[in-house]
């Protein structure tokens, strides 16, 4: 084996303590930096071992001290009490019922209590503010409609850094709780610059500030009882950005006041996964200009010091849009991003930034997602190595990252030696992998996929954090499955389906559940779209449906591109219309059932869509010829090998795309990519068997064994 | 076995040819009515046995003559054209593609053209008249956006009765189409007067006709495609009644015009299961008050020859409501209801006329509903009969109706001699129940119970047709449980519900589809229903909520009665939200789990209802204290012995009522009737098997032994 794929892309988290295996799996795994992780510091020993070195600061926290004497410095947030059904004319709330008080306190300063407000949620209007008073923790409110429900919008304090909370809470520690700073307090951010000034002075070994990450946590809202702990997650929701500063500051800037409702909701909150008012789009600019100034602050400290600044992109991210437009004016010389999946990978490698790293997973923990172990008895941290790798490899083979590594104790892998071999195998075939792509591109199906929603290329691959988090949306199983295949993706919004975007491409995806985000909602109202997209496939394009596509009432139909999908959702009114019967057609590319979801009342509309799958006889997949083009539908989309492969090969039939073009394998699990440049042919298994399957090439088939999990690289 | 209950209140149908059959079975049976079957004529030997003599009138039907020479005198309809995509700026549509030209015609007649729209149904905005013009059979619009889809709405005339349409298709009869005439039409109608008159002096012997029913069919349309033949059926549909004539009617009396739209609703038609516009609820009112005056003229001509005038209600029934305010007006002697279920026979039996009679089921057909033998080899005839039987008679222990009888062909029942036996018991048990309540009322539990819809006692028991057409909707499951329970049952409507009439009722069923006639939609809005149900169950009451009920967008939570029933159902903004963990509690009365549908998305709202059936993690039965009554949730209601047990325990739990209060059985199939009048109790076994139970009684536990389907009635 080459050496050159033995050494450099790979940031190993030094111990101390440890330092013998430390500077071991460092040369092992071909290390060219090491790292510390949170909580821990890196030893002399390590430091000064030759290696590039990655220091981690998490900006806003660990200034206890600052926060004490300065509590107003501290963060907040809008929170809505549960609804109280008044019985008589007067009625009184405590509206921090229900959460957790070691997370939030009630803030009213007499800033604070002018956003506060007191809503009919029955009526679904505000309650006058003379109708309503507060003292001591409670509202009392006046002349309250009887029988109606009552809610109390107010602000409160976060006095407890959120990651902090969730491992004091997971993992009983019992340190002192970390406070966060708003860096929108201007002592505060005098201070937290010359903090780092100071910091950078002090750790003159250190090559990379490993930022985790900026200012604004993702939005997590615990609640006091533990039937219901976790009562609010969004990765993507800025409601942690709030404070009257900050909406003083917007109403100056874009000439109007937001209120708690623009961020309340009905209680409902704004999450990532609907489509957002203006207000919460404006407010989100407002936020992300104000993070990225700030950001490239820090950035130019850190630079000042001769010293390169990477973020990992989690936790304190919000406001810090990888794909937004001030990210590149911020000045980060990489981003590092942690991967469990294959869409994370895409995710990182598209990003306008010099260095793009992967952290994988497991971490060196010894408890893995879910609390399952993994340095831990019962662990089996190779097989997860792999596991992952599975995912992340196809998306590699499509496009290239520049650097991998680990985070957490390499202690805990002592007793795991195979471990220490499968990172070894992986980092020497990411390294060929990276090679490859150094030399060209990939060859890729004549297939321009557009996958189309509300955030358009602002949430490229990811629909907001982690698979885990997001499972129950078939978008994000699509987007999985697209970060392998050999076609170009990529995301637009419905104004740029409207504005030309559908020029560009061959496919059109949109897949989401009635009235969200990604389904679209009101957008489907714009006639400007439907016919853009009715034309797009009129003339040969194809456009892919899946769950409630294109779903909006008051229309003939409910899909608003059933006219192309020969397939509709009755919503009620049809419940006395006659279904076409229909005989359930042969796929003309491998159909996967158990991919599609159970969606009650399709029915087809002219009778002429082919239906590939039905369950009770309910269309569940059909494909239907418009014009030149095709419309095709799927009640949802489960990703796994099967699945993948189906929407390849369907992805290849609406474009008439031949196997052998793109050199497609006979085997599910057995995913290719060749590379012109090169005139070199990846066959990578998925399978945790050995398979031996054909390869379909221009030079005709070519059989392959392959054991599991193999990655071949051939001439 | 007394004499008395062998004779009495029944109906045979009479078969020429086969008259001593029918003398000896109307003997069996105790007829003391013979009547004759559509297109029979019964011989003079049966009519002049000293029978009572019903006969069969299709009023507006058997006039073939008359509309030849008067073929506007035709019923119509507006039907819509399949919507077409313009693929440039001109299209042409032929209005009537894709429906069946043996059942429609094109109106074109100037009259009928004024009444025609144009749609681009993309937009969602009608096409002006100078953009399109019409010739021979087709509609060519100009100025089209290309890429919209386009419909035309327009009138046809109706040119095959649809039950004779209905029976040609499905028995392949091959005599001449009959059709149908409009009364709306004045030379229709002074013809339609002259022939009953004409016909009650040609048939001295007739002491009932029997109409069938009156003017207007439900509303049936059918494609010319044999995949989807059968387009659209609505049992309540007005749309059967339309024509110039009535729409310039229309405007002339209520002040405003309907237009086409206005019944085409974007081609999904106005059905019942769906809310009604307000121009829906006019022209109902406005064909209701039509029909009850013709019907009232033509009862006055059949009074006027001493006979007497039954109604059948079914077929041509639209406009003649038995709950509507102008049915006691037309002066009917008599309701006939071909019964299925037992809701059919509280239907009936609540109607405000002289005399109530019941058609049983099976049909003396040779085949049954579905296309199964009945009366065929390979039939049952007997054990049919028995079936329905045990609908029929929970519900007449409930409430009495004044005669029973059948239809068809005695004939064919030759090769089935234990259904004529069948038939005498069940004419026997029918007579014996009758008797008890003319001593007095069954003794009921007290448990007043209000099932709230839109249409309120308007539609008392049924939704629209029989229980084969709904059993779709939830609620018509749970009118079928209820038809037999010892409780009182009303129907009320939102309106109702705002204006006192929860004072009087102890429960509230609101069980629908979100947005729908049955869960209510829009009435969901009013501030005042939430208020007076709220307050309704504060003070003691229970609201039981089925499928989606109170659901409305726009407000805090998806249910309206969320506050009162505890859980809520998601429509997509609540995904990034915690939900409660909840354990399955025991429920305090039998749970019949297989009677609940899967519902997703629901979640309990603020933890504290008891969920008393979970499937998936998915609360799907929930049991929520609030205040000092109850609010409870199903997700779905199937009905069968078990689930309407459930609702009764249910019922009796949330009303705090005693099982010996009731004289309530030990077993799910055996139902049991106390009448105090007479000190009796009937207790009745639906198993197809024999049964041993205990009857708590307030003497104490009584030991039953029952035969399959044996009814007891002891002191």
């Amino acid at each position: 084996m080459d050496q050159k794929y033995h050494q450099g892309g790979f940031t190993l988290p030094g111990e101390a303590g440890y330092e013998k295996l430390t500077l071991e799996l460092a040369k092992k795994w071909g290390a060219d930096v090491i790292r510390d992780s949170d909580g821990t510091k890196l030893s002399d020993e390590i430091v000064e071992a030759g290696y590039s070195i990655y220091s981690t600061i998490c900006i806003i926290r660990q200034h206890n001290a600052f926060a004490a004497r300065h509590p107003d410095s501290q963060q907040q947030s809008f929170l809505c009490s549960d609804p109280v059904v008044a019985t008589g004319d007067t009625l009184t709330i405590r509206p921090m019922d229900g959460y957790f008080d070691e997370q939030f306190e009630l803030n009213d300063t007499p800033d604070a209590m002018k956003y506060w407000q007191v809503y009919d949620r029955t009526a679904n209007v505000e309650v006058p503010r003379g109708q309503w008073t507060y003292e001591g923790g409670r509202v009392t409110i006046n002349g309250c409609e009887p029988w109606h429900e009552y809610t109390v919008s107010f602000l409160c304090w976060r006095i407890w850094e959120e990651i902090n909370m969730y491992n004091h809470t997971t993992n009983s520690w019992t340190s002192e709780h970390l406070r966060q700073l708003d860096p929108r307090h201007p002592e505060a951010w005098a201070y937290l610059q010359q903090w780092l000034e100071d910091w950078c002075v002090a750790n003159p070994a250190t090559n990379v500030v490993r930022l985790t990450s900026l200012f604004y946590n993702f939005v997590w809202i615990f609640g006091d009882s533990m039937r219901n702990r976790s009562r609010f997650v969004d990765w993507a929701s800025y409601d942690f950005t709030v404070s009257p500063a900050a909406l003083d500051a917007f109403e100056k800037a874009y000439g109007y006041a937001l209120t708690a409702e623009d961020f309340i909701n009905q209680g409902k909150l704004q999450v990532t996964h609907m489509p957002p008012t203006r207000a919460k789009r404006d407010y989100m600019a407002f936020i992300q200009a104000f993070v990225a100034e700030k950001a490239k602050a820090l950035v130019d400290i850190i630079h000042r010091h001769g010293k390169q600044a990477y973020v990992f992109y989690d936790d304190s991210w919000v406001g810090m849009e990888p794909y937004g437009k001030h990210f590149s004016s911020i000045g980060f010389d990489g981003l590092i991003k942690c991967v469990f999946s294959g869409y994370e990978c895409r995710l990182c490698a598209n990003v306008d930034v010099p260095t793009h790293e992967l952290r994988f997973h497991p971490y060196l923990f010894p408890t893995g997602l879910g609390g399952l172990p993994t340095f831990s008895e019962g662990g089996n941290p190779s097989r997860d190595a792999l596991q992952y790798w599975r995912h992340v490899r196809r998306a590699l083979l499509r496009q290239p990252v520049d650097r991998i590594g680990l985070g957490g104790y390499l202690s805990l892998t002592l007793p795991f030696p195979d471990f220490h071999d499968t990172i070894e195998n992986i980092a020497v075939e990411f390294r060929r992998i990276r090679e490859l792509h150094a030399h060209g591109a990939p060859l890729t199906a004549p297939v321009r996929v557009a996958v189309m929603h509300t955030w358009g290329s602002l949430r490229s691959w990811t629909l907001s954090g982690h698979f885990h988090e997001t499972y129950m949306h078939n978008l994000i199983h699509i987007n999985e499955a697209l970060s392998g295949l050999p076609v170009e993706v990529r995301y637009i919004s419905f104004e740029d389906a409207e504005n030309g975007a559908l020029d560009e491409v061959d496919v059109v995806i949109n897949a989401g559940r009635a009235g969200d985000a990604w389904s679209g909602g009101e957008a489907w109202k714009s006639d400007k779209l439907v016919a853009a997209l009715t034309k797009f496939v009129h003339e040969g394009g194809a456009f892919i449906g899946v769950g409630e596509p294109s779903a909006v009432e008051g229309y003939h139909t409910y899909f608003r591109m059933a006219n192309v999908l020969g397939i509709d959702k009755d919503t009620g009114a049809r419940v006395c219309h006659g279904k076409w019967a229909f005989d359930v057609a042969q796929a003309p590319f491998v159909l996967s059932a158990g991919a599609l979801a159970k969606v009650d009342h399709l029915y087809l509309t002219d009778g002429k869509a082919a239906v590939l799958h039905a369950q009770d006889g309910v269309p569940q997949m059909t494909l239907n010829r418009f014009g030149a083009g095709y419309g095709v539908y799927m009640s949802g989309f489960n990703v796994n090998a099967d699945s993948t492969r189906m929407l390849l090969e369907l992805l290849l039939y609406v474009r008439d795309v031949k196997p052998e073009d793109i050199y497609l394998s006979s085997h599910a699990q057995v995913e290719t990519a060749y590379y012109p440049a090169d005139g070199v042919l990846v066959v990578a298994n998925g399978a945790e068997e050995a398979v031996d399957c054909i390869v379909h090439t221009p030079e005709g088939d070519k059989a392959f064994h392959l054991e599991a999990m193999e990655t071949k690289i051939v001439k």
